[in-house]
């Protein structure tokens, strides 16, 4: 039988750069040999974002965040998308497993503290129990396979917790799952090279983006600082320009001729960013092809509609088996 | 219009006279000018027994509840009864309240960590949340009037800040709900004097003891200690069985006689126990009439079942209007 893989994000904007390379491309990968469901997380959104403007934003959001994992090569035909918040069963999986897990356990994941220092807020009650929403969210389907960035790490080993301790306190009726990493590049610098990419630090390169806007980008890119004419020997490593070829240009040969007379002082800054532009811009090509070809409301309000229906029965289905070993219905 | 009343409890096992003085009595009382709904708060058990065991114990005990509620007085005709666990949008309000609602502002709520200390359990993440279900039990019937120990006082406070909290946030949709405290003995000691009447601690007058149980237990009740003899004057205050004389013998002509002829050492403690179980018989036979009547699984389960339709619709229009003014619906 094929492995269960669960994947999603919480609807807040745009992807850029840094999700392609942080996430999607691996969900990517595993949508081959897993049945693939992606969770569109709007009830954690609500833990940071819940003014009536942020809820409203996030119908919009939904869609995007679809056709984004679309363009980037998210298959409609393999993957089922769900709305989180139309699943209402997925509040009452979440209800029955609080009572599985301490408050001081939640207070040992570092992230929680760091989303509610970034949000500015004290830290509500919501944002505690995020992991346990996400325990539900996983368990719901059964998921054996979540793949997730470094920071989120520590959530999916509550997961396993949660599963592990309802599995004896019952019936083993959960699989643990298991997190996979991508260890490519978990967190991809932005085009200023000094935080990861973000919206909020205005750095990213956006899957939309035109070869005009690449290029402006591209050029302002820092490179090696004491690389003051292009006769000196550079430094490739932390470099960011040459981590950009690394993770876009699929030109190998190039990158490492390039790579060598950088090193030797016989190539430009110039030539070395006009390459990454030409890598950059073959690589949205057909990322910019499947956002045109997808970017229609109807076809992914269906696409959204008719998955969160077909998740939703078997969220019913869990629950429903759930209250039963728990002796509900005895 | 007439106010809406939110009562119950949790099916944890039969009542006994603390329940009545402690909070059936205030209920019974204001039944008749409240439009008044009862909650079998079956999943807050959860937060501190939620063994197969306890689940399925659950389903008797909530029979138990209600039976005992009505014996007491509670009039079928006027309180819709509601079990908890049948009312799944009441999760989806709980998981939307969450957010409103700060770690620090739960952690000082004193009486969850004794239910913690009492359980001999590490703070489960449910047990926090508890002030914020009750917050959506009592919002999710837009309910006005709470009547509560005064352990449970600081609970209905968070519901006021919730309501509040959402009135600001989103729109005006809930009432601030007044908690009614019942004063007259909040905690009624035990038989034995020594605690507060509880099952666990062996003290209880049952609603249900005939006459010979009450005989045996009035009897063992401790008196004024100093008082080796019926000619030595006793003290009637902090004495046990005046203060159940007080509580539940209507005769008050009878009880000032008592305590003059005791102060005065001119009666026996055994003709003040005597009074005290004729009293306590008269006081408990409509009761176990009422008992008796009521106790009808086929008339329970369909008493529970009627009630926890109607309230399910008033809480999904609730929801509604809820995620209406949230913006989900946008």
């Amino acid at each position: 039988m094929k492995k269960i893989m669960l994947t999603g994000d919480r609807p807040t904007g745009k992807l850029h750069l840094g999700h392609y390379i942080g996430s999607l491309k691996n969900r990517i990968n595993l949508q081959e040999e897993c049945e693939s469901i992606f969770i569109i997380a709007d009830l954690h959104m609500l833990t940071t974002k819940n003014t009536k403007e942020d809820i409203i934003k996030s119908k919009e959001n939904a869609r995007q965040l679809v056709l984004d994992a679309l363009a980037c090569g998210i298959n409609p035909e393999k993957v089922t998308f769900y709305l989180q918040s139309e699943i209402p069963e997925i509040n009452e999986i979440y209800t029955l497993f609080q009572s599985l897990v301490s408050v001081s356990r939640l207070e040992r994941v570092p992230s929680l503290k760091d989303m509610a220092k970034d949000a500015n807020i004290e830290m509500p009650f919501a944002l505690l129990g995020y992991p346990i929403l996400q325990a539900a969210d996983i368990l719901c389907v059964k998921a054996n396979v979540v793949p997730v960035g470094k920071d989120n790490l520590s959530h999916v080993e509550i997961t396993r917790e949660i599963a592990m301790k309802f599995n004896k306190k019952y019936e083993k009726i959960f699989p643990i799952p298991d997190a996979v990493i991508s260890n490519e590049c978990p967190n991809l610098p932005g085009i200023d090279g000094k935080t990861k990419m973000s919206k909020s630090a205005h750095n990213t390169i956006d899957l939309t983006d035109t070869k005009e806007e690449l290029t402006k980008k591209v050029m302002k890119m820092p490179t090696d600082p004491n690389r003051i004419r292009p006769d000196i020997p550079g430094k490739v490593e932390g470099n960011l320009v040459f981590l950009y070829h690394d993770l876009f240009n699929d030109n190998k040969e190039e990158v490492n001729s390039l790579k060598e007379r950088y090193q030797q002082g016989m190539v430009g800054d110039i030539e070395v960013k006009q390459k990454l532009i030409v890598a950059l811009d073959k690589f949205l090509t057909p990322i910019r092809e499947r956002y045109q070809k997808y970017n229609d409301n109807n076809y992914l309000d269906e696409l959204i509609q008719g998955g969160t229906n077909i998740i939703r029965k078997k969220v019913q289905a869990t629950l429903r088996e759930m209250k039963e070993v728990m002796g509900f219905y005895s």
